[in-house]
């Protein structure tokens, strides 16, 4: 797996040209979540080549990867039982008149695997599986207040975005918020929607940009089901970043917390393009009468790369597999943080780190550790959610640590 | 090309089987535009195989296909050139930590071969495409309004969407209506929007579902640019369902009137997820502004895909080829009808042809003549618009007219 060794000499001279190029015919150079620009100076914008947990730059760089794609790669780049499955289906067909027989293979799978799940409806973004759930909450209930946590990323149109540019007061109208794990502040939002309360929309934890990942307390989770159950509303659960990789059944199994809609995407399918819709029986119906489609959505080949990396993941049970690797990362980065006498803070689940620093608010320290880690062959991030994969091995996290080591003893200086 | 000659013969146990499982766990049975109860009975839900222009289903009948997937399939299914191109990409990286670089290259042809793009953004859906040039126009106009063209289709999710069900009033606030082709409407609409007008956002041509197609009308094209350039709003073009099969730089290129903005999506990359806006410079810093992003959207084998489709498009002018292969079947449809005195009304540029029936407001005599076609080896529909692909031969026209006589004769009996 390690075809160069980690180096400290980074040559960034064929990104650069890319970037120049980019910048005349794309709007800020990049678009999106990926654009560099949200990085610290150093990190590459462009990539040739992605295995197993490495990827390659446009200059030649390998770095053990620890954003996994922002998440959808979760088997790893190029998994040999996905890639076969998707190379099979591109044989006989992927965007036709209608969908190939994969399409229930993988729905029967998916409502196999997830216990809240009678139906399910795929798509292509994560932003249109949530948009999905909470129209098809206001279908089912009749109502219209949908709540949210303050500072929750559910997706880039809109009614959701971070930012809000082009986005009108109208497209908010009806979105009241509360602090995730702030009970009262959640009952507050109840009380305000009334009897209009179409649904309460929670992500799986609390992974908002830059700061410390919270998991939802147990009282939470059963306050938020709770008040779902009184009022009718629909408890809505995000499971776009999370999903598949902390619980093959939803991110909120382990806290016996079932959702009556949740929007899925990212790791479904290993990096192929897809997201779904599950849902209980009671919204079926409501399901069935919002009209949500595109020209995409029944494409068979991402269909059969979710079959193969749900039927993997299940097979190595992927979730322990990632719980375990995160959490010898987590452990060696502790132990190294404490040797140089570094205060740092990591949270979140051991499979979806973030690792922030003491007294570091605008994230500089972390930036100036993520360099350096980089140039070491390590790919961290400095302010948002980290992911695990299944293809990262122990001597993989070893090798990471080493890099981090690398900064830490940066900032030790 | 021709696996199977036409049969008279359909079975569709093995379509009935798979329809009875997709029934329990996907609400409908299926979701959005693919959903085959909006085709009369006999229409197969699921496709097993595809190659070029014919279609096999799940019970090993074979058609020749008029609905190339509803638009994306522009080369034909299994085209060598994007396949292996998508095959090359995806051996060396897909959905990595940022995009590789025929992301560049990609951009780069688009704004070469799109007249008014100075830039481009690259998203999944044609939902996406379209709901960022509304955002970008009010991130950049500061203004609200948005006119369309009453019963137009933009997209699948709330501001948009052709069912209500889950939709609030507030989602649809700041839009205005006027009839396609209408000037004395479209000036009324702006005349209420008054300053706060962002946008008139236009289909290429209009193509509401189950109506004759009408093309615009050059007055009404200069009509709506001189509107916005008064005003200052921008014009949009919705090329979602068009783009690339009427003109490689756009549908309003044949008219000398050129958007703002333009919405992109299905043919961009023969079948491959993808979709794209194009934009002049003036609103670059707009779209700079508008986070606009989804977990697959820098997806490389899509982009791959879309560089080999259009350079094909243009080398063999895709558009020419298609326009020929559509006259020729609107030549012989008129025929046929006129043979067995059957009135019709075809209407559409050729590329996309439209086929209703004369006395026919609930598309009864439509469903009747396509089901016997149907049975006869030709796909067509009885209400929306249809598609040649470039995959289509003059043989394969005159067997599909054969198979439309069979559907004309029933007609005539």
């Amino acid at each position: 797996m390690s075809q160069t060794p980690p180096s400290a000499s980074r040559v960034n001279s064929a990104d650069a040209a890319l970037r120049a190029r980019a910048a005349r015919v794309i709007p800020g150079g990049m678009y999106g979540h990926l654009n560099t620009n949200r990085l610290p100076a150093g990190y590459p914008q462009f990539f040739t080549r992605a295995e197993g947990c490495r990827l390659h730059d446009a200059d030649g760089n390998v770095v053990i990867d620890f954003m996994c794609s922002w998440g959808p790669i979760v088997l790893g780049h190029h998994h040999p039982a996905v890639e076969d499955a998707a190379r099979a289906q591109a044989a006989l067909g992927d965007c036709m008149n209608g969908p190939a027989p994969v399409l229930v293979e993988l729905a029967e799978l998916v409502v196999g695997l997830v216990p809240h799940a009678d139906w399910c409806i795929f798509a292509k973004n994560g932003t249109d599986a949530t948009t999905t759930c909470v129209t098809v909450a206001r279908a089912g209930t009749g109502r219209r207040k949908v709540l949210v946590a303050r500072g929750a990323y559910h997706g880039a149109i809109p009614w959701c975005s971070p930012s809000v540019a082009g986005v009108t007061t109208e497209d908010r109208a009806h979105l009241l918020h509360f602090d995730y794990n702030d009970i009262a502040s959640l009952e507050a939002a109840v009380e305000q929607a009334g009897g209009d309360l179409a649904a309460i929309l929670v992500s799986a934890f609390r992974h908002d940009f830059g700061l410390r990942q919270d998991l939802p307390t147990p009282e939470f989770a059963r306050r938020v089901r709770a008040l779902c159950d009184e009022t009718g509303a629909a408890l809505i659960l995000d499971d776009v970043r999370a999903g598949f990789r902390l619980h093959l059944g939803g991110s909120w199994e382990h806290l016996g917390i079932r959702p009556d809609l949740a929007a899925w995407s990212k790791a479904i399918a290993n990096g192929h393009p897809l997201a779904a819709v599950t849902g209980r029986d009671r919204f079926r119906e409501a399901a069935t009468q919002v009209f949500t489609t595109g020209s995409f959505w029944c494409g068979a080949v991402p269909m059969a790369a979710a079959v193969a990396t749900l039927t993997e993941l299940r097979r190595i049970d992927g979730p322990a597999r990632m719980r375990a690797l995160g959490q010898r990362l987590r452990e060696g980065l502790a132990e190294r943080a404490a040797h140089h006498r570094i205060g740092i803070d990591q949270s979140g689940p051991p499979q979806m780190p973030s690792l922030l620093f003491a007294d570091d608010p605008e994230w500089k320290r972390g930036s100036a550790f993520c360099v350096e880690a980089l140039r070491h062959g390590a790919y961290f991030h400095p302010r948002h959610t980290m992911f695990l994969s299944c293809a990262h091995t122990e001597a993989d996290i070893d090798a990471a640590l080493d890099a981090a080591e690398a900064g830490f003893r940066h900032l030790a200086r």
